[in-house]
């Protein structure tokens, strides 16, 4: 949740967010169920029930109420709130209401100072305007509750009163989801040995949102890891200062979000009642400030698994090691796919190898073993050797088929290898079946083996491992430095604006200049004498180009003629602009811009625009009249730095333009970048006043020689 | 295997292939073991055992020959292959060899007129050249056999000779793999009811390869799909031979091939001695033939088994099912993501399941029906109401988490619906344990039921199972109508080749010619009055360039002046060219080309290169100087046919550009389409004499103005 008495950034975003102690929600002393019930038959029932059976685990009183009862389950039940005899007078932790309209009781929550809230009723925004509007009513009242009352739902469940594995130990995945049924096979790890320490379905949102709970999951010592199934986020920003402050503590964040496509997203809306803006723009969000994105349940399963267990790597090398040459070389090409880097290994470890392994065999890694070593006392020594290489810090062993005379020992010796070294080992066990012992007993019987089923999600798993190190090695917060104060630009930026409408190119241009982006020399002119007045001021060359509000794809309609290099071409192309902004109906031409010709430069885009989770977010890429057949662009959301804009850069199919192409000078990188840092200070700072922006193109000349927008199109909100 | 004596195309490639009947070796009537024994303790004896229970279980009389021996476990052993009695005088089906030295005994099986033979040595072409060796001359013994014996192997193993579960019914995997150990989850598959007819482990190719079991394993009616680990084709031709004989019959190939990445590449060579090309030309070759690629062996389980089982489909629509309306979101949105489309439900439809699902909840594709109907009788009215719909083919319902009061219930009515229709009937079982009863017994014990383990496994095998049956129904071999004859323009195009040499502008736009691809009006020529001359027959505005062998990268060494309008521009041009080849150092300038200059078209690229395995590939591509930098390019493998370069068109990002951007005109897609096809011709034509062919740029005109070449780069073998 925003504070918004915390400090904000020019734009008027938080750039702190209050987290909410949620010791109190999972661990209370007194739980409260509204509507509790011992009725044979009814729902209410078994909720009741499976809360007492919960509240006990927990060590809290659980006190039923519920007017219409004396007695649930023996417990003595009161007819409201107020009438609990909570010890010490303290108010109730957390009440749970199980009535099918949450609404009315929420005044009594607020008189009896609860702390939370949980509701499970739903008929919300699921279900369209009219409960919408419902929902709208329930957050009001939570806002504005004076006690500091938290509720989570509605169109929540009970799965934070799940019964957890107590006997599993070590690091934990804390869950959370926006639906139940999708957080069930995280859930079910716990059958295969992985601790669970938290779920959260949060339900429609209406106050505590995934964001609260990524914030205090990340402070939690037993949580190695935070899983999350997500279909929208509620608030753009709430979510990235959560995400920022799990980077900083070095707790990775895995996320499925919902919404890859426009099919995904509708749906997703529909389920939970959550829009989504471009899906780009969450992967964005996501890469910049780590989180970890994957698309399946079970890549979300393995990756938070292993990110949850595994100590941080003392090298990014990979070593693979397989009792078959095809399965390693299968491995290292899903590997190398997936980014890993495979070091081959020195001739002095070849050797030491090759005492164990047949001479004829690849050991340069992967590492072909030949099947019989891992029978006997080789085995081990094989893997003690290649754990002791520097180089490596990750083996990976996949063990495709059971062969039990050799993977039964081999399991057995990497699960004893792994106590031994702080590198990662991982297996991946491909056989279909998964009921062998080699990996229900022995493998998943270990917390030091990170065991796969299958080579795709281990590499990208192992990939994410070391990529999250290194995102939070080099992590800086972005939030530390976001300006507080607008800068001299704006006020000359704001004359400029005139709400709802697109400016015409010199007042875009204009626009650009007030916040530092350089723009061509240029002048705009009414008559074809002052147009040749002009070129001589800006210098020959010369761009003639019809100026009107409102007009896109000048060049389309005959509004831009370029290379002029003389007077007499000057006032011929003045007389064709205007008779063709005529023909084409344009109703009032402000003039014509005559311009310096920029040449001898990379055409690149910049433009802003607008998400509906996320606000203002900027985009680079590839410029020119091809910039939407190619559609090579890279967006970032604020807040970002150089280093973001750089990454961002690097991610374009264009991007060796910009190193120069066949033998040509390298362009003006620190100026485009440096560049794209103004247009996000500009889109942040106009928040709320620009809808949109769109340099196009915005030149990039040779390095020191720095940019220019040659065009620009601005649209007010 | 290809057959010399068969039909050639016109660069002498097969056209077909001469089916291997492998009858005799998966069902043969006797088999010699040569180096038989049963010594304990010595591998052969587990082997020779091994063998004598395949022998018994397929009805082949096995004879033991060892010159060591007189008797091998209680029966008669012979000193030689001679000396074998085979029933009715006739000769051996099978002989397997299990010496570390195949090649002496090869005479003897050629003498005794044996048809098969297996070789399980290792230490051939894996091992490196002296290995490699030792295999050309094992693979020419076979090769020049008069009897016709066949060889698996070397470097094989016992897989052909495992035991098959015999109980399962229904269409069949025939497996291929080239290593063991990659094959043994597909074999045990056979644990999860799926039925497995053959397995063929091709070792090192010397003479049986992937493609003789491809073919004959197309011709088997048991079986409904071929699944195959491949790490190098010995023979692309071969390959496209027997995909293409697949396609013609419909069935299925589904394969891992290793070599995404380099690393890959070089590891597969190192295991199998097999070589690789680049890999955008096996995706090419896969794609063209209709064999379909996956990454993982979980991939190729899965869509193998769903291809094998499932019937063709009725329609194309996919209905997604849930009791969560969250899990029927994300199946939603990454079945878009694979490609399927899911028809939006009729209201009458959406009707009908509102009698069984409450009225708030979504069913117009995904059906989410909040868990409760599934629990009773209404759970099959819904399925049924479902599958009833004609836009529906497939059905996925998607179970995350087990929860027995509903999922068990669910499961049974999937299975027993899928007994009611013939249209796809799928389950994902998202529990990572795996061994709940609802899975194992229910789900798996149904063949009619896909059952899968993960979201994306399932959406890409549907998505695989839909095209496969669309590629079959739209299946035309290119081979049936392959040119068999030169056609005129190569005697002409063969005159102007120089072997080993890269040619001149002018001399590739003569090789172009040849093929009736169109080149601008130009004159080649060598004074600055000839240069007039010329423009004034080309017609201007004209470019001048300098035309010379061996020179790439014309512009970049001052040799292109472009947009030349007058004589005196002409003039100084030359002068300035000639000028700049000498400051170059270039040996010998021919002289200079006047060409007409084409504007206003599209800039595309189409080039020749030679591929390791299937011969001369065609690229076509985004054109112009940006040409490298994006790389847009596809490739594609003789024979192809006009629908192929449309396909492969289309997958360009540039692609667009071809209908006329912003308004423009469309562009002449037909002339590009007859240009690549006339280059097609001419790299297969000329295939042993042209290396390598880049025109760049190839104008593409306006619609119904064609094609031009505006340069051209040859390099001759």
């Amino acid at each position: 949740m925003l504070d918004p008495d915390d400090e904000t950034d020019v734009g008027g975003r938080p750039v702190r967010s209050r987290p909410v102690d949620l010791d109190a929600f999972f661990r209370p002393s007194s739980v409260a169920v509204i509507g509790a019930s011992d009725t044979p038959g009814r729902p209410n029932t078994g909720i009741t029930r499976q809360l007492a059976a919960w509240a006990e685990r927990v060590g809290a009183r659980m006190y039923p109420v519920n007017p219409g009862r004396t007695e649930v389950d023996g417990r003595p039940c009161y007819p409201d709130l107020a009438s609990v005899p909570v010890a010490g007078g303290e108010p109730v932790d957390l009440a749970v209401i199980l009535l099918a309209d949450p609404e009315p009781v929420v005044p009594q929550l607020i008189e009896a100072k609860v702390k939370f809230a949980v509701a499970f009723a739903s008929g919300f925004a699921e279900t369209g305007a009219e409960g919408a509007e419902a929902q709208r009513r329930l957050a009001r009242l939570i806002a504005e509750a004076p006690t500091g009352l938290r509720l989570l739902g509605p169109n929540t469940n009970l799965n934070a009163f799940e019964r957890f594995r107590e006997d599993l130990t070590g690091p934990a995945i804390a869950l959370i989801t926006q639906s139940g049924h999708q957080g069930r096979p995280l859930f079910s790890l716990q059958s295969l040995g992985i601790r669970l320490s938290h779920w959260a379905p949060t339900g429609n949102e209406a106050d505590l949102e995934v964001a609260d709970f990524v914030r205090w999951f990340a402070d939690q010592p037993e949580v190695g890891a935070i899983a999350a199934y997500i279909e929208g986020l509620k608030d753009g920003r709430a979510f990235l200062l959560a995400a920022d402050h799990a980077a900083r503590r070095g707790v990775p964040v895995v996320a499925v979000k919902v919404g890859r496509t426009r099919e995904g997203a509708r749906m997703a809306a529909s389920h939970t009642g959550k829009l989504t803006g471009a899906d780009d723009v969450v992967d964005a969000a996501f890469r910049q400030f780590g989180v970890i994105r994957v698309d399946g349940l079970d890549e979300l399963q393995d990756t938070a698994a292993l990110l949850a267990r595994a100590r941080p790597p003392q090298a990014d090398g990979v070593a693979v090691y397989s009792i078959s040459g095809g399965t390693g070389a299968h491995l290292a090409d899903l590997a190398s796919m997936a980014g890993l880097t495979m070091p081959r290994l020195s001739e002095q470890k070849q050797d030491e190898l090759h005492q164990w392994i047949p001479e004829y065999l690849s050991v340069a890694n992967p590492i072909d073993n030949g099947g019989h070593p891992v029978g006997d006392w080789r085995g081990r020594r094989i893997l003690d050797a290649i754990l002791a290489d520097p180089s490596v810090g990750v083996l990976i062993c996949p063990i495709t088929g059971p062969f039990p005379p050799m993977s039964d020992k081999l399991a057995q010796d990497l699960v004893e290898v792994a106590e031994t070294t702080d590198k990662l080992v991982c297996v991946v066990w491909g056989s279909p079946d998964g009921t062998e012992d080699a990996y229900r007993q022995t493998l998943l019987g270990s917390s030091r083996v990170a065991t796969f089923r299958t080579f795709g999600n281990c590499v990208r798993a192992v990939a994410a491992y070391l990529e999250h190190h290194r995102f939070v090695a080099g992590y800086r917060s972005p939030f530390e430095h976001a300006p507080r104060t607008p800068c001299a630009g704006k006020v000359k930026a704001q004359r400029v604006l005139r709400p709802g409408q697109q400016l015409s190119e010199v007042a875009a241009k204009q626009l650009l200049r007030s916040y530092g982006l350089r723009v061509p020399r240029e002048q705009l002119v009414t008559s074809a004498a002052g147009a040749v007045r002009a070129a001589g001021v800006v210098g020959y060359p010369v761009v003639l180009k019809g100026s009107a509000p409102e007009v896109a794809h000048k060049t389309e309609l005959g509004l831009v003629h370029v290379g002029l290099t003389s007077a007499s071409q000057v006032r011929e192309a003045f007389r064709e602009l205007t008779d063709n902004a005529r023909a084409a109906g344009i109703p009032r031409l402000e003039g014509v811009l005559v311009c310096q010709m920029v040449e001898a430069g990379v055409e690149m885009v910049i433009g802003v625009t607008q998400d509906p989770s996320f606000g203002p977010t900027v985009t680079v890429g590839m410029g020119g009249v091809l910039v939407e057949v190619l559609a090579d662009t890279a967006v970032m959301v604020p807040p970002f730095d150089c280093l973001d804009v750089r990454a961002a850069l690097d991610r374009l199919r264009c991007r060796p333009l910009l190193d120069g192409v066949r033998g040509g000078p390298p362009m003006d990188l620190d100026a485009l970048v440096e560049a794209v840092l103004r247009v996000q200070r500009m889109a942040v700072e106009l928040d709320g006043e620009l809808a949109e922006l769109d340099i196009n193109p915005l030149m990039v000349l040779e390095r020191g020689k720095g940019v220019v927008a040659l065009d620009a199109l601005a649209v007010c909100r």
